[in-house]
């Protein structure tokens, strides 16, 4: 995690930090089914499920085919660009934050369109799992790297 | 996360790394309810969810005057000591892990309380939206470091 931080990581970190304040908790690059990795899985308060996808610029947005099948894991789906990407690259009718590395702003909510119930539990299911191995590999090397300090 | 670690973090790592090789992914310190938290909070693929309370030494058990409460959350629950701890302190009926700090075997399961459907709910999204803050804190921290390397 020491390496250079990619752009689009940056703006999923200031995402990460706005929905914080309206009470999701952001869990990065998430595979909610083979093939698909989304930037960040955000999980409301009661269990509200949304997917922000970060563009740092046109090829990055250019090189996602994928984008169509974010919207079946998630109630509402968003982009998350900086202040110089050009928005008319964007589809309509979808969601729209405007992001930078510290902070970031809602400009559009798009449609929302709620999962149906047992899937919505699948992936708090899997949510909560990919959690909790993350961190239990991360507390694995701090554990290690303590006991050889 | 670099503190020279606890014994009962010790056991908890190979309890964590057990509780792998059955398909289990654990949470460690979990808070289920205000005032409770317990020291391992595994999830399995079907949403089971089990508690371990791992316990360094006979003090450490008899500090402990929440177990109780700890039933509650979880479907089954087990202590988790080391091969030194004196076995006939434990209350009968309740689920037992041998542990070191590698590695772990379950001795005894004890009974199934299958937790009420919403309680699991709740408990699955509050897994969720933990572990997911937790990991977005360290890679703050570590996207902090990156910059300032």
């Amino acid at each position: 995690m020491q390496d250079r931080p990619q752009p689009g990581q940056l703006l999923a970190r200031g995402v990460g930090r706005h929905l914080e304040s309206l009470g999701f908790s952001s869990l990065f690059e998430f595979v909610p089914s083979r093939g698909l990795r989304v930037d960040v899985m955000a999980v409301g308060p009661r269990g509200e499920l949304w997917v922000v996808e970060c563009k740092s610029c046109r090829a990055d947005f250019r090189a996602d085919a994928k984008w169509h099948g974010y919207l079946d894991w998630c109630d509402r789906f968003f982009w998350a660009v900086d202040a110089d990407f050009p928005l008319d690259l964007l589809p309509e009718g979808t969601g729209l934050i405007l992001a930078d590395p510290w902070d970031a702003q809602i400009l559009r909510l798009g449609p929302e369109t709620p999962l149906a119930a047992a899937r919505r539990k699948a992936m708090l299911l899997k949510i909560a799992r990919t959690g909790a191995d993350r961190l239990r590999r991360l507390s694995e090397a701090a554990l290690s790297a303590a006991a050889s300090a």
